[in-house]
């Protein structure tokens, strides 16, 4: 298991005409805390966009439990709870404070240029292995 | 069962790095074509709002097949598939001629003023009810 | 001169806690009255983009008077009123029935795949010329 | 003149198919700093709101001259650089490292909860003056 926190603050512009965080800008988020959690793991995903490698979102999913509001700082954690094979999951919790907010995950998998389904390069699964017998 | 169709052209501010549209961005499709599906049914919700009553989304899924590009004509199918009690669900697919984009869900519960949780109220029900029995 | 208008339906996700649109979201509407403008004088952004053009923003500028609000059918206004040497200027009216909205320009100019900024290619010109000389 | 500097690590979602930054999403980065600035001078913006004061844009203006790309990390100032009278005016400089990306500016006015334009609250302009004179 793998895991990152990263901290934002609600712009205004992710807000919409209830007063709140409109629901689609968790997933901008989820992107923030898994691009800080592949570069943690020592595989920034710029680097492997640069090498021809995409990991495009196959499925969202995200279960609103309380609203986040403009210039809250919130705590959004990721976990990639289990090795992946060909497909990867990661889980996202919304905290603020104590308060869960969001919950939700998405799976990807990997793409190369052609845009072309394959399997996890060798050099992402031995990166990835080392994090997770940490 | 209650249905609609959204035809939307893709716009270049929804499309991302990889040239295709960000896996967000289909949640505000989701929601244009559930605007239309309300109005349809003789619900706007800009009028459910101006009343005092909000949908806020409880949860949403999208599930992604193929990608949609920059200028695309895509349609978005809305359905309502069971008549709601609390909770109120509405399917979506997106489509760009017979071509599958992408599927997803959104659930949603009434809310009042002050952000209580409430059932729908029975004029929604009635008017439901009216295009259900169709 | 050339010009087009594009009617657009506002949509909740385009909204914010002021309960109006939010300001950053009037470029996007250019944009699809700009990409309508280029399609009707036979040069869909679309092609020039396959052909190798992109003609970024070098320049944008927005005054508001009004405020757009969420279902809201607007009108956007896109003219080019000079005929172009190397930049390409439009100019922007959104309007809500007789009501002026926001007014506002974008500048523009070529660049090849390389990035480099280039001259406008010569069948854009004419096309161009004959659409203003109409 | 009071002025700061926000940094802000570039998001994917705020990439276009271009392979940069969306145009209108610098505007966002704006509001930003500017929220930052309003906090760091003790009037923060989310306090202003929830005393019944809204400062909406009246007009934004952006010139690009280099593109900021997924991952980048940039730096935003913003610099009120003359003391309000009724309009407020904001200028920013979006940079990357060394390397200016883009500059812009945004104009306000203080409106109250009836959408009514006012002059800036005299608690507002102390505060001010107490940073401006420092």
């Amino acid at each position: 298991m793998i895991q990152t926190i990263a901290n934002i603050r609600v712009r205004f512009s992710e807000t919409d005409a209830m007063g709140v965080v409109y629901h689609a800008n968790y997933l901008p988020w989820f992107e923030v805390a898994r691009t800080k959690l592949m570069a943690e793991v020592g595989l920034p995903y710029r680097e492997l966009q640069d090498a021809g490698y995409m990991l495009p979102v196959l499925e969202a999913q995200c279960a609103y439990k309380n609203s986040a509001k403009y210039d809250d700082e919130i705590a959004v954690h990721a976990v990639m709870k289990t090795f992946p094979r060909v497909r990867i999951r990661i889980d996202y919790e919304v905290r603020r404070g104590d308060e869960l907010l969001t919950t939700g995950y998405t799976v990807h998998a990997f793409m190369n240029r052609e845009g072309v389904a394959i399997r996890p390069p060798s050099f992402f699964l031995e990166k990835l292995e080392q994090s997770f017998s940490k």
